[in-house]
């Protein structure tokens, strides 16, 4: 794992510590970070020797959004595939809008979702635009007490991306996203904390070894397997139209981890000894009809 | 714009305070109230001069509900053109069922709900049944501290209307709801703050003001476009099953901005300057396939 | 209702109090209180008798979860039937794999979801696994402070199952659900509470009579067909993926209730006198087009 924009550390737990490295940049995004990000979270964190993956920044900033000083197209939106503004108001046609025309950022953020095992964002400092959008795709988001987060699109006359608008109202609520994207404003970590968008708030000090010891307490003793299949069946059905569709799919990943890691979980239980799971996060059974 | 029961000034800023004036009958929700939120909302709104929404009621209630004193059909369904009750129990047919039944509350509050633009709920007293529910369908609610609040349907023998069983349960979590309409007692502000229903508690003196400042805070040096962009994505992704739906529509979204309003904010943020957005509200690009 | 494994009670206003009854198993889950479960929520409990439940544990446990002590197939799931781990990696077909496979705990929780008046849980102390996410399906939630609860699957080498990855996400947020289902730890009643799982907290002693008033609170004075419609309504369209769903379906309710119930409520409202409700929770309209 060699990146211009990112470094990563593995510790001997599998915690997968992931730094976004543009400090003098205040870590801002760009079409090479995305690129990385991609890489990361849908090959190089497939690796079973990894098992939880924390996102911080070097230096000061978490990540200060796209980096607006580059020239052109500064949005990586490809033009040249994509519909005119005309196309746009007379037709709606998936095949060739949307072909051309894919958010970058949310091309990271469904890469970070589709990671089949726990990631938290250690959001050490300021995180505006996409900055704070993808930390929304990671399932935890803890934050130092001098961090700051912005929603600021509507104030550069953009739309909140990368999937935020499938993910900001689940976290906390669709007032409260309203709001946040409505103000375009910068809010404090006092204030994301209250409003439900970070799991907690710790010293600038103790920031990145509480979450790397949140993501040990995570995996430690845990069936890859186990995590992995709750992580979908939470976010998929979490979002499905009724709770039959729950029930189809947690009980096939029930009956499959039942004579797998299950087997071994109740037999250490019963032994009162701890388990040696031996199941796998890259060989998922299909619980889902579209499941690959 | 000329009203029976409503009454509508616009500030400098764009900002409409529209006033339930029925000040002697707790401003009660009368067939005409209702058909005139609706003009106001699906068509006078619209305007561009138009930029946000503030809806509070005068003297002394925000809407005390249906007005029960009118004789007849009390809720306004049209009863010539609905099924039988023996024809509900045997057959569902979408057709005839539903061109005869259409709630009345649930016509204003989809009216309120489709309105590209901030739209805010100053409840400075009763609100109760259709005055509770048809807050629901505004993005924000703001409520002076002696506000209080009733999904009383439950003791009238009817069910939740206005599409509020879509709404409550993405405000306040489906426990919270339940609770509420099972109770069918009247909360106060204390307690529809805490349950996650308000932003903010006010005093009667400063509510409208403050309502009204809160508005033009998300309009000012904002992008009319962006920010009808934003509430569409935000309501319609965050029930939506997947992020990818997200992806595909915030894309589109992204793409559109960025040649439009999003080329003027960021030459303004790197000009340090303020933007002159020229984008409207009433001309929006298609982003979901059923957009029209 | 004669049960090896429960015990229930009705008083005079229609309240049944279900005691979860293994009090020297801490009332761990087997496959006979599975079954006696959904005898009671598919049937028992539908008799108009019966206004609203309230189920807690006999003894210091709510439940302890899956009764880890039987011998041999200890989920429950009938493995002849199922398919092979092969076949779950090449291939998802959902009419063999269903038939064969569903998980015991959620058969029990789809029939205390699909009942038609309200439930809540009396959590009284130790609910684990099946013993927490049983719980999820009831729509209130109380706890005596002494109680602890654990989503414990991902030690066991199990996922979260009975639907619970339906539930939890919608009580609590995804972000919670995450945090609870990836530590697997115990949490307090105080955790719980804060986390918005509990509706509130209470001293052991108090537990369940404040149970059985809010279920009185509930019925009292209330038309049992509009609690049953509101119930059904408030999941379904909370789940839904736009509000012209809910003014469809609520549509239809309110009309149902208009001629029924509700003018049995309006009058009384205008007398001043409590009303006389006649409508049943077992006989219920079509309101949505699969509803039976």
């Amino acid at each position: 794992m060699n990146y211009e924009t990112l470094h990563c550390t593995v510790d001997n737990d599998g915690v997968a510590l992931l730094t976004l490295s543009r400090p003098e940049q205040l870590n801002a995004f760009t079409v090479t970070m995305a690129r990385e990000l991609e890489q990361f979270f849908t090959v190089d964190a497939r690796d079973d020797g990894i098992r939880a993956v924390v996102v911080t920044g070097a230096g000061r900033a978490f990540c200060a959004g796209m980096d607006l000083s580059a020239q052109g197209n500064v949005f990586g939106l490809d033009e040249s595939l994509a519909p005119t503004p005309e196309q746009m108001h007379t037709a709606y046609d998936t095949e060739p809008l949307h072909s051309g025309v894919r958010d970058t950022g949310g091309k990271v953020t469904l890469a970070i979702h589709a990671l089949p095992k726990p990631v938290i964002a250690a959001i050490n400092g300021a995180a505006v635009g996409i900055g704070a959008t993808m930390t929304l795709a990671m399932d935890i988001r803890l934050a130092s007490d001098n961090a700051r987060i912005g929603f600021v699109f509507g104030k550069l006359g953009i739309v909140p991306e990368a999937c935020s608008s499938w993910f900001l109202p689940r976290l906390v609520g669709i007032q409260q996203a309203l709001d946040w994207v409505y103000s375009a404003d910068i809010i404090t970590a006092e204030d994301a904390l209250r409003g439900g968008l970070l799991r907690s708030v710790h010293s600038p000090e103790s920031l990145v070894d509480d979450a790397l010891a949140l993501a040990r307490s995570y995996v430690s003793r845990r069936s890859p397997v186990a995590l992995a299949l709750a992580k979908k069946l939470l976010y998929r059905n979490g979002a499905a139209d009724s709770p039959l569709q729950a029930h189809l799919s947690d009980s096939l990943a029930m009956f499959y981890t039942s004579i797998g890691d299950g087997k071994e979980g109740v037999a250490a239980f019963r032994e009162k000894r701890p388990p040696q799971f031996t199941g796998s996060a890259t060989a998922l059974p299909r619980v889902f009809p579209d499941d690959e």
